[in-house]
């Protein structure tokens, strides 16, 4: 065939045009002498006219074999129609049929969300997962583009780590040549090695979880991206990261317009996503709580409902920062005015998604993270490299961690993690 | 302090102005009445002058207790100075000590390879590893832009995975809540879900080889990224792979033109990479193996030698193509005109740096491949779901796969692929 290949989301470029188009079957219909055919070809969905008369009546019959999600080479004229989603509908002149699919599982029918899981490898050509998956891939490409033109070097952290950042109960294991090896959970650690190199770095890569919960909130296996900044003390932290979502979220609503349509997102709490963002101290944070009268203890975590309920009274997300030392991580520095409070901040997304990102002022002194090492029964040799970054040329520094999953289910307004992942991992699903 | 914070590659646009920087002492040197500090921030080195009598004694005697490394705040005037490398020096005003380095244990004298990567968390602030990081963070950028820009949607395959792809011998295993998952090798398989889903997709993460070798060539955990293209065959797809690479080597070469320069890397040869590149059939290379007297006999894989003796007989990468199937993969499709061989492609980098690219066409026939993965006796259980997308619209794709490592060593013109990551991690090395 002799016309110019086009894409479905090109054709508004090709009005009067002849091209030939590639893809699937999304789905067919008839009416008297009319053919309709829903074509999808992985960058949009057009619809194609055929007219009795028009074409060969061979055409037709090649029309009427058809199945949902075959694959066809179609040759046809691009007409501008305004009621149409791409402004435009395709005449059909020509149809190759290269492959006629076996009845498709899945159907406009209701499925159970075990069965689509255990389809995922085709049920990502269905529209909802579609449009997700492509508010994830812009909304990664917001993140790197961020990072790359604000003066951070990528440093791809290690996944092979020889011991836990954080407990030891939630890690994978591995054999490693006769030694143990565990994944990584974060790239934390090693992205401070970095900041002392490069001064701003990010790291960004899957991290691993072994929990064995089954909430909508858990996936053993996601991305994280994480920031790490020399001489940034917990205030540019918080200044960063609020820059950071505001860019990333801003450029999403630009360029995610149609997929959240198909979503049906309602996007004003998301316009509100611009910096500064409320910042509230923990202290703050159980007040705000009692005046609700949540039951909460001073020195407890926030969890779901805590988070939930502190997020209802902003309009766009918070930081709580200043929390109790102890619920913390060995790393965080403790705050000077209040050694009991370590120097970490959250912040919590608006209707009920929680927390997005976690992260803090890292802890810079040689003795004191030593301790904290002892006293947390970790092993000083493992972390005699980390101590090391304390010994020669220590400075403030702080970073922060947002899950993808997560901040991608927020954006796109689904319930659960596992959507926001092409191949999501689970206790129960490791397949396909 | 009230000036500006500037850093170090920024200070040719604070001519003439004082400035506040942050940093390490990379080194020091006195003579008579002058004091010279070169300082480090990550983003450059840059000399600073003090000169006695125009600042205050206390100063330098600050200034006597510095050691290599410590951390530092400096104030002072920007000056142009065409033969200092960034084209500035600084006039020394106030300095602040952060904190007094330890002996630094890496020295101008030369280090063993065991040492370094044992102390890898520091050896990145030097200036070697501190390049050749950055030639990647650049290349990395320019592979996501040259795939976000063209169409192409960014899938993240999972890393945990029922089964392998290609045989098990080299897998790392974890055991998966009580069962057995493995470390991907690979992502194309589901890559390939998503080329039916998307049309072009990509995925780039990192991926795992238990290898028992310690060749320059071999690390155990590498980055690897993977295009897949629905309709792509495979001379679609050599011509993908070229037009990939001669953007992202030529914009490593205009962004880092410092950093090579540093490495001492003669890129005359780089310079080279544009396409198209010499196309050559392994039949064809066979016969060149011949004509150089290098014994080889047909049907087997080459070899570094013999991919450095193809290599050495041309003046840019070169692609050869249609191999024995019997050496490829089960998924690689058959020459339709000879069954013997299979449709796959491997680019060959000059300079002795061997395969950096390696993909073909797939199978896209549903009996035949299902043949194949019987004969390799992988299960067909595993494999129901790939297996699946040649059920319902099958259509000819490709891609390939390019290993991060191994091109950035090939960049940066360095021996060992360890030295291209920030933490190399081989079979005996999985610290820090």
């Amino acid at each position: 065939m002799s016309n110019p290949i086009a894409s479905v989301n090109q054709l508004i470029h090709h009005l009067g045009k002849s091209v030939s188009l590639r893809g699937w079957v999304y789905s067919k219909r008839s009416s008297g002498k009319i053919r309709f055919l829903m074509l999808r070809d992985g960058t949009g969905i057009v619809q194609i006219v055929w007219m009795k008369g028009q074409i060969p009546d061979t055409t037709f019959e090649l029309f009427d074999k058809l199945t949902q999600e075959s694959s066809v080479i179609i040759e046809g004229k691009v007409r501008e129609d305004k009621r149409a989603k791409g402004g435009v509908e395709v005449d059909g002149e020509k149809l190759e049929i290269l492959h006629i699919a076996e009845e498709y599982p899945i159907g406009p029918k209701e499925h159970g969300p075990d069965f689509l899981l255990s389809n995922r490898h085709l049920w990502l050509r269905s529209i909802r997962p579609h449009a997700t998956l492509k508010i994830r891939d812009r909304f990664v490409k917001a993140i790197r583009d961020f990072f790359d033109t604000n003066g951070f070097t990528l440093i791809d952290t290690p996944i092979f780590t020889p011991s836990a950042c954080e407990g030891t109960t939630t890690l994978f294991e591995t054999e490693y040549f006769g030694d143990k090896a565990y994944l990584s959970q974060s790239g934390q650690l090693y992205a401070e090695a970095g900041a002392m190199a490069f001064g701003k770095v990010y790291c960004f890569g899957p991290t691993f979880r072994a929990e064995k919960s089954k909430t909508r909130r858990h996936l053993t296996e996601f991305w994280m991206v994480e920031p790490e900044v020399a001489f940034n003390d917990l205030d540019a932290n918080m200044v960063l990261a609020e820059q950071f979502l505001e860019y990333t979220v801003q450029k999403v609503l630009a360029e995610c317009k149609a997929e959240l349509e198909v979503l049906q997102r309602d996007t004003s709490k998301l316009q509100n996503v611009r910096a500064p963002f409320p910042r509230i101290s923990y202290n703050e944070a159980v007040e705000i709580l009692k005046s609700k009268n949540i039951p909460f203890e001073w020195g407890n975590d926030f969890g779901a409902p805590e988070e939930t309920a502190l997020a209802e009274s902003f309009d766009k997300p918070i930081f709580v920062h200043r929390f109790p030392a102890k619920i913390k991580a060995f790393y965080m520095k403790a705050d000077p005015a209040n050694p009991e409070l370590a120097l970490g901040m959250d912040c919590l997304a608006p209707e009920g998604y929680g927390e997005i990102i976690g992260g803090g002022q890292r802890e810079d002194d040689y003795q004191t993270l030593r301790s904290k090492v002892k006293e947390q029964g970790l092993s000083e040799e493992n972390f005699s490299w980390y101590l090391d970054l304390r010994k020669y040329g220590s400075v403030p520094h702080a970073g922060f961690g947002l899950g993808i999953e997560r901040t991608v289910a927020w954006l796109c307004g689904i319930e659960h993690l596992r959507e926001a992942a092409a191949f999501p991992r689970m206790m129960y699903r490791l397949r396909p």
